[in-house]
C-alpha cells in the first residue's frame, strides 16, 4: 500500500487538523469529528447537517460554507459516522435537516440523532438521496445508493436554506433534487483503504467494473475495458432509461473523478458527454468537471444528471463560499 | 494502460472538445490548441500567456479567466507547444508576458514565439519560472525546474494586470514571486503517459522518489516509503535549506497533488505542513490544498513555499474568476 499517510489508525484525524489549518472559515471539533462553519449557527436559519464515512472527499467537509452546508460529520474511512457526532452538529436555529446518502449504517445512526435531536425539542427533517441506478439493494444498501446527486442537493437546498426557506420548504426541494437526478459510475481501479492495505477487489489490466459503488461495491457487470466514448454512452444510456430526458429539458452535469482518474482524462469524458446530450438536444445549463465525491485512490469516473427547474438553477447561481465549491463570494 | 480515452492519439483534442463545452467563460480554438478567456482581450490591460505539455491539469488552462491568464497554450501530453501557439494567442493590447516553465522545449518556443511577436509590433516579456529545488540540470532542464510556482506567478502577476499595471511592472513582479518561491516534490507512484502505455519509471512498492520532476524525471534519490510527517519534513528541509525563512515571516504555501493522491491524503499533508511551519514561527498566510499542477495519475505530493509580501497577498486575494481557482467573483 502506497499513501501518503501517518499510519492507517490516524488518517481521519490527521486529515482533520488539516482541514483546521487549511480552512479559517471553518470550525473543526477533532474530539468529536465535526467540522462546522466558522463563527457559529447562522440565527434564525435552517441548517443542512450531512456526513458519511471518509475517504469521499472533499465531500463533506469541502462543502461546509455560506450557501451549502452549515455541518459535516465524518466518519472514519468508508465507516458511517456516530450519533454523537450528528448531535454535535445539531444547533437550534429554524431546525436541521440531515442529508443522508443511501448507506445502511448511515441511515441508521442519522435516524438515531434524529430522535436524540426530537428529545432536546430540535425540529429535524431527513433528505434521503439514492440517485444510483446502477444496483438496488447492494452491499450496504438496501434501495438504491447515494452518490453524486449529494452535491447537488447540498447545493440548492443550502442556497434556499441561505435565503431563509423554512424547514419543510427546504427539506422538499431536497427531495426534489434527489428525485430528479441520476448517476451512474463505472471504475478502472479498485480502491485501498489504509485500514485494508490492499485493493478491495481486482480488476484485470483490460478489465472495468461497470456501476460500480463508491465504496467498491460490485457494480452490474465487469466489461472489458472501452473507450472513454463508450464508457460515457453506456453510462448515460442508464441513466437516461431510468429517468428519460427530452429536448428542450435543462439539466445540471456532474463528471467527477474517483479520486485516480487525471483532470485531462474528466475533460475526455465531458466532451463525450456534451455530445450524447447535443444529440438528444437536452440542454446543459450548468456543469461540474472535477473530484467532488471521491472513492479514494480508485481510478474511474461517475456521471450524475439532474432535471433542474428555474428554482434549482437560479439556487445553483447563488453565492457559495466553501473550500470545494466557491463562486460570488 | 487503463485510462478514460479514445485513443493515445487523440486525448489532447478530447480534452479541449471538453474543456470548450464545459466553461463558457472560455474560448477554445481546437485548431490551432489555444485556450483564451471568452469575450476578446482585455483593451488597454497586459495579457499574460502561458503554456506547456498537457498532463498538468488544471495548469494551465485551469487558469484562464479574469484575474489570472489571458490565454494557455497546451502541447501534447508532456510535450512542449509550438510557437505557432503562443503567437496565435498574442493580442496586441498593452503588452503580452509570457510565463514559461523552465523546461529547454518551452523556453526554446516561447522564445521563437516572442521574436514572432516582436515582429509583428507586439511588446513581450517573458518570466520563466525555476522553483524546483530538488535539482539542477535535470532530463529535460538546464537549471531548475519550473513547476508549482507557476500557480503564484500566473495568480499575482494576473491580478496585477487586471489592475492596470504596466508590461514591466507585471513582468518584474512576476519574477520576484518566482525568486521568493521554492518547490519540493515526492513520487509513491510513476506515472502513465497514454502514447508509452506503461509508466515512466519503476519504483518497488515500499520505495518513493524523493525530488521528483513533473514528468517523472529523476529526483534527489529513491528511498523506503515513509510516513507522511518524514515526506513532508524532508521536502520542507529541502525548501528551507534554499530559501531560509524566518520567525514572523509570512507565506503562501502549496500542497499539491501529483494526480492521483486522494484529497484526504493532501490534508493528512497539510497538518504536518502546518505543524512544521508553527515550530518555527513561520506564518501561513495564505494556502491552497489540492490538484493544481499535476503529473498525469502519478501518486504523490509537491511542497510549494512563496515568501510573501504585502502586495502579493493583496493580489493573492484580488478576485479571480478560472475554473480552477475563484474567489471574490
Amino acid at each position: 500500500m502506497k499513501k501518503l499517510i501517518n499510519s492507517p489508525d490516524t488518517v481521519l484525524a490527521d486529515a482533520l487538523a488539516g482541514i483546521s489549518a487549511a480552512h479559517s472559515n471553518q470550525s473543526v471539533d477533532t474530539q468529536t469529528c465535526v467540522i462546522t462553519r466558522a463563527g457559529g449557527p447562522s440565527v434564525g436559519k435552517v441548517a443542512l447537517i450531512s456526513g458519511g464515512g471518509s475517504g469521499h472527499e472533499p465531500l463533506h467537509g469541502g462543502f461546509v460554507g455560506a450557501g451549502m452546508l452549515h455541518a459535516a460529520c465524518p466518519g472514519e474511512v468508508f465507516t458511517s459516522p456516530v450519533p454523537d457526532q450528528m448531535v454535535a452538529a445539531v444547533n437550534g436555529g429554524a431546525g436541521v435537516v440531515f442529508i443522508v446518502k443511501n448507506y445502511t449504517g448511515d441511515v441508521m445512526n442519522f435516524q438515531m440523532a434524529a430522535e436524540l435531536a426530537a428529545d432536546d425539542g430540535i425540529e429535524v427533517a431527513t433528505v434521503l438521496v439514492d440517485d444510483d441506478v446502477a444496483v438496488k439493494d447492494s452491499t450496504w444498501t438496501a434501495g438504491r445508493r447515494g452518490t453524486g446527486a449529494t452535491v447537488f442537493v447540498e447545493k440548492i437546498a443550502g442556497a434556499f436554506a441561505e435565503q431563509g426557506a423554512g424547514l419543510g420548504e427546504v427539506a422538499e426541494l431536497g427531495r426534489r433534487v434527489n428525485a430528479a437526478s441520476r448517476s451512474f459510475a463505472v471504475a478502472l481501479t479498485a480502491c485501498t483503504t489504509p485500514a485494508a492495505g490492499k485493493p478491495g477487489f481486482e480488476l484485470a489490466e483490460d478489465e472495468m467494473e461497470v456501476g460500480v459503488g463508491i465504496h467498491g461495491e460490485p457494480g452490474r457487470s465487469r466489461e472489458k475495458l472501452e473507450p472513454a466514448s463508450a464508457i460515457v454512452a453506456r453510462s448515460l444510456d442508464a441513466i437516461f432509461a431510468d429517468q428519460p430526458l427530452a429536448a428542450g429539458d435543462e439539466t445540471i452535469v456532474m463528471v467527477n473523478g474517483l479520486g485516480g482518474t487525471p483532470l485531462i482524462e474528466l475533460y475526455v469524458a465531458y466532451a463525450e458527454v456534451a455530445k450524447y446530450f447535443a444529440e438528444r438536444g437536452v440542454r446543459i445549463a450548468r456543469n461540474l468537471v472535477g473530484n467532488y465525491i471521491t472513492s479514494l485512490d480508485m481510478a474511474g469516473v461517475s456521471l450524475t444528471v439532474c432535471k433542474a427547474d428555474e428554482q434549482m438553477l437560479a439556487l445553483w447561481d447563488a453565492p457559495v463560499n466553501t473550500p470545494a465549491l466557491r463562486w460570488g463570494a
